[in-house]
């Protein structure tokens, strides 16, 4: 029976995300019968939590609604009885990602907070929380929704599925948005007259996009994003996150398909690690520039008037992200049908990939999870790569899950962004006496990595 | 471009069905700027399609359109810059089905004139006709759509897809949709509120279905429907075509997904045999009642101040056939992404069935064709039903496509419905001579068999 | 490391096939070191198997062998510390074959005792004995194998390997040997010079077949077996179990596969039906037949100077039987690396079937077991036969182990050998009833059934 | 019908490998009855033609056979009527590799022959010719089998199965026996006393073994080959090709399948190009010593008195592979079903790559060709990199058939070996301008490039 009135749960709910989510469920406030929402943070995040939930109080009463909004440091307390529960946390704060990126950029590789070295010590961290907090829900809140937006989100999501039986996790991004809107821009028309099949894994996907006549337009959107040729100057909207160094058009031409535009990582590895060690050594990486921004925006949300999200938070990055979780809250809440992009099970609905992996993939949002749009099979090219990103998808983890040092170190041979040899072996070494707090699983290793050092 | 005024062609013009058709484009004339209709059929539907074309003209001056109704028995003529072509012919007319049926009768088998040995033959004799009208549109209308809802619908679909290469055929039946409003009723809410996947193939699909709320109403229609000790008298809508023979409850409550009226052919043979050599001995069987039917239908077409569908139609059989051609029509017009289920490439929708299947499935009606929702597996018993039938299909159709007597003795083999062995081998035979006139892939056997008669 | 002498264990002991069992084992005792056989029969068997273990005896006796043949009702002090235990026993005896063959006719329905209505009845009795086995065999013999050639032998092997967890069973059948010596016979070569690829399902495989300059020879085989017109009157050995009707020769001629002698109940079951009604009615089904074959060969085995395998037993039927199990116990143990067809897991042997299915297929039999040659896929018609068969079985298991009535009867439904509707629930029913006491499993449905009766 | 007498065609026939196959040859007179061989060349390759097939002359009288040996550059007149046909041919000769092998070490690349930078230009150079030799056999031998070990052997192969037709391909390879000899060293065994099942990609391979007992031994031979901590000094034999740099044990150790020595390439990419980089650096690339080793082979050859294959030869690399090839011959004309790792239709052998891959995998070799033994599945980590390995193949051979510039672009960009980027993109011109003369299929881009320079 659907429920008269709801409470959300949002787990990192001291992330300058926040308000950016208020905002998205005061613009649904008409489909959304909330009654509470509750922030979530941890004790290293209290400040944060205070600040950001302040503001979060005011916005809802700027609305005019009557939504309680709790702060908390007790998780459990916050899960009772909740019915969607969302996880945008980050174990170890922006410190952590600033060693995921600065480190293995030390050793001249590109840390790539999703899917790089830096990803995988993401996952490392983050795997054995988010099964702490489904043990939990299984207490509290046995048929709550999680709304997973953590990084990497892909893998995660299939930690909570496959290692913690919870079916009812959906995995969310805002990259394909934005590719969306993107390829909306080029052709000039509402992306909502467009029609948009996207699969892959998260950070990882691509797409093809046809037009209200039936007319596939991928290879126009990939002539007009890409083709440096065309006189109009255009470019991709491409991610915050992200430099915008161009793709070599040559290579993505006769793809017949749209890459997402973390495939420049993969695409132009070295164009990227070019850019990146200049940023490095200017201390301008993402983490970094993010880290300042952040101070920014607290120091902005300090302020008892402010009671909307303020047009920086847009520049932050990740603009969608929370948009997209109130919208896919709203839609199962209200079997609402939208076509979002989500990471879920795979079912065979991407041929490629084995049929119990997790996907990102143009979905139905229906009141009973993600269905799927079938997409069929790449052509060799993506679909080798997307396959050994699975490959190295699951072996991460494993590894996480285990903290088999063995198997750390193969998913860091096989991840492209990683050159293998004694380099690898000596950041992975690196990076878990760098994380150690946070990795427990692989105590006994840095316990030896430290005695012989 | 999509284009502002559009012809539509339907070859079997002369059909009973063609008011409703008719009935089905008027409904939509808000978004279908049709500006021609061509009712096309052959020398020996000649008398037929005046009489109904002349309603289906009445029909639209009375909606006070400027559509052009034309008859004619020159396809070509018709296929000329169509931009929407759907068939509803019937080889032999409904003398041929009335073999189909009773030849299999006389010997004690099912002839069932979709999946069975009746429906072999419709197969037999229609995918030469289906080979012969793409072969046309490949010269005269090149960017049509085929809108197939000749039977058998799958087979049908599946060898205009394969042999004739024409990927813009869709097929279509009135089953699903049945069985939609069917399980709507059972659940009191009206369809729109409920979410359905179907998959498998025409005639032969299962679905499942969730409510607004998100829980999986399956089990719930299931006891509704079949358990007899609901003392509510309720009953499947069913088809006007099948005997409402009861499931046996206690062989499908444990499915987990819903059989289509058709199923009970495979899952209750035996009692669906008695009932039929029942109907048999007394001339009533199908195929005789619907000629019946349409004599009279005829009659009162011919009345020329009736220019409205007439209530006896929808006593036909068949319900909801015509309309469900036209929206989807509209659908691909208006790029509406109707959930509709119609028969389509497979492409791993059903991880049971091979990938270049033509299957039966949930799917979103886009301007470019369908758009499968993923289906997934079935369980082993439906898994291994749904295979032989494929099976089946495919032997069947390479049959047609042949005239290999030995492959369809063999397809005879493999038909769940038709016991093998020698009793086959005569009805093969005995049907072989019937539909003689219509059969010219097989001349060289039919010739043998009459010399050694 | 292999051991030096070893104990073998054989579970059905008192069976009349024992003695080609221990001349199985005469003929290899050079590669086989036997120490011990242990033959193991249950209370109701024990005069059997005095008869039969007292021949055995006399047999290795007379081989001039110093192996100990135990004889024992005590199934676990038989099975400590076994190297290998073949099962060959029959739950309720030959009656209950009596039982499932007569009863299915007795309502027009082919009983078959391996894949039929007879054969799930077979495995509903079997498959808990055989679980209970293996729970023994966990605690007596952990590193033994079970070679079993109990029928239905498919459905038994898949249900020790995926319920029971014991991957170290092979599943056995004599049907294979006689395909190939019959199939060499009709060539005029040796069958050694011929290259053979079985696949499918237990009593139900087919197989291609080629010569030593590398030509495939399938073809010319079905035409020298099965093509009526060829002069010389030429037979395929067939099976003793089956009655020796001929193929349909243009059904099968096109198949590029040669069929099992098993496939006649699929490919023409009528004229199959109608000789077993024949023998039905003269008290001469098969089992009925092997009852007194075997009342016969008890008396011959009773004979003290008897002490070698008597002719008659060849008669028997199953011939080939135990010496496959002697050369596949030699072939573990010796890592001869011979090519056996066996029941084993799939992996992708055969592309139709599941990755986890039990198939039969020829395989290499090395000291770690079967390792299948790969085979690929089928053409459509075989495919979808193997197909339904799989998962009748697949269904059939899942009862023979819950005890689910309505799979059971799920099970007859998709069953090609058995009539669905009302005719099947009778037959099911009154089966449960008749085998009462060996079905503990389904014992709540038996006794509603009679006291509904 | 066997030949009596059969004719065999080396082509590339002047090679440094030819006394080896002679000798391969001379070992198996008794069961390889010759009548002809005939050594084909190129114009460029005359001198070495003349020395070696003096010399290949005299090993066939020194062994007091009467075969004839033929040399000759007019490739058709060989071809006609020959039984086996097998291709070492280089186009480009040993200069061509040293500019695959130096191009890419001079933007700190590794070129690798095979499978990297280096192996693809082979491929681009190589498979049009092997399509041209096809045709000719079509036309001249259309019963012949090719025997291909002309590098990249798995990618050469699949063009002539897919883009040839030409079924009766079998691509070899020295590699599988290297490894099964050390593995058999290591564990003190004989290696036919070892059971070895192999799987995945020419040069990218995984195996593993058991022992006569059954007991599998792929954990003990990674610990003797690979743990750094055993005792006594062990090492694997490797590959000539290959410096015999350490893998990471802690990487392999769980992995549970044994790499090939090329794996090195991929698992420890770095290592070995520090490696590489410094023998670029001395002028001692593979390519260079090999082309020194083969001069002053040549200059042996010269001696009149010398009618045995030298010493040196063994050294130059590549040992076993003629004699493979011999073996494979000599084992299909004779149906001798001996197990050899070869190139050849996948068919499911391997579940991770595509049912129509060619893969090189453990086969009983019949004189219809290979049999697979059925592999399975692989782990997500090797899965991964087996996949995209093949991705990275089936685009290199789409794009060496067709000469389209961007899916080259896109192979070099998928090829783990090659970073992706400007790099590589001046990488893929350099190396299309190097060899312009032997890449007719790239003409018009590498004209364009011209003229940009």
């Amino acid at each position: 029976m659907k429920k008269e009135k709801i409470k959300i749960v949002t787990i990192g709910g001291g992330s300058s995300y926040t308000p950016e989510l208020i905002e998205g469920f005061i613009k649904r406030k008409d489909e959304l019968p909330i009654k509470e929402i509750w922030l979530v943070d941890i004790e290293d995040g209290k400040e944060k939590l205070e600040i950001v939930g302040a503001m979060a109080q005011r916005m809802v009463k700027a609305a005019g609604l009557d939504w309680k909004v709790n702060l908390t440091l007790d998780r459990r307390e916050a899960l009772k009885d909740a019915d969607f529960v969302s996880t945008q946390f980050r174990v170890g704060l922006l410190d952590a990602r600033i060693k995921d990126e600065r480190i293995p950029l030390s050793h001249g590789i590109i840390g790539q907070e999703t899917n790089g070295a830096g990803g995988m010590f993401k996952a490392f961290r983050t795997i054995p929380v988010i099964l702490d907090i489904i043990d939990d829900m299984r207490e509290l809140c046995p048929n709550a929704w999680l709304v997973n937006f953590t990084n990497p989100s892909g893998m995660v999501t299939e930690a909570a599925i496959k290692y913690g039986g919870w079916d009812r996790t959906v995995g969310l991004c805002n990259v394909p948005i934005n590719c969306i809107e993107d390829d909306a821009k080029m052709l000039g028309v509402p992306s909502s007259e467009l029609f948009f099949k996207f699969a892959g894994l998260n950070h990882f996907h691509w797409h093809r996009v046809w037009d209200k006549e039936g007319n596939e337009k991928t290879a126009e959107v990939i002539e007009k994003l890409y083709n440096p040729l065309l006189a109009e100057e255009k470019k991709d909207a491409g991610v915050a996150n992200i430099k915008d160094i161009k793709f070599n058009y040559e290579q993505i031409k006769d793809l017949g398909i749209l890459p997402c535009p973390y495939h420049r990582y993969y695409y132009i590895t070295d164009d990227m690690l070019m850019e990146e060690l200049e940023s490095y050594s200017k201390g301008e990486t993402r983490a970094e520039v993010v880290k300042r921004t952040e101070a920014e925006l607290f120091e902005l949300y300090k302020d008892p008037k402010l009671d909307y999200k303020p047009e920086q938070l847009t520049k932050r990055g990740g603009t969608h992200y929370s948009d997209a979780a109130c919208e896919l809250i709203a839609s199962i809440y209200n079997d609402k049908r939208t076509t979002m992009v989500v990471s879920t099970k795979n079912n065979g609905a991407l041929e490629d990939l084995p049929y119990d992996s997790i996907v990102e993939v143009s979905s139905t949002i229906t009141s009973h999870g993600p269905e799927p749009i079938n997409f069929g099979k790449f052509d060799p090219a993506p679909r080798g790569m997307v396959q050994i990103m699975k490959g190295m998808e699951e072996t991460t983890i494993s590894a996480a899950v285990t903290g088999n040092y063995n198997k750390a170190l193969h998913a860091f041979t096989i991840n492209p962004l990683v050159p293998s040899g004694q380099i690898a072996k000596n950041l992975l070494d690196e990076m878990l006496l760098a994380h150690k707090k946070h990795l427990p699983q692989f105590a006994e290793r840095i316990e030896k990595l430290e005695k012989n050092k």
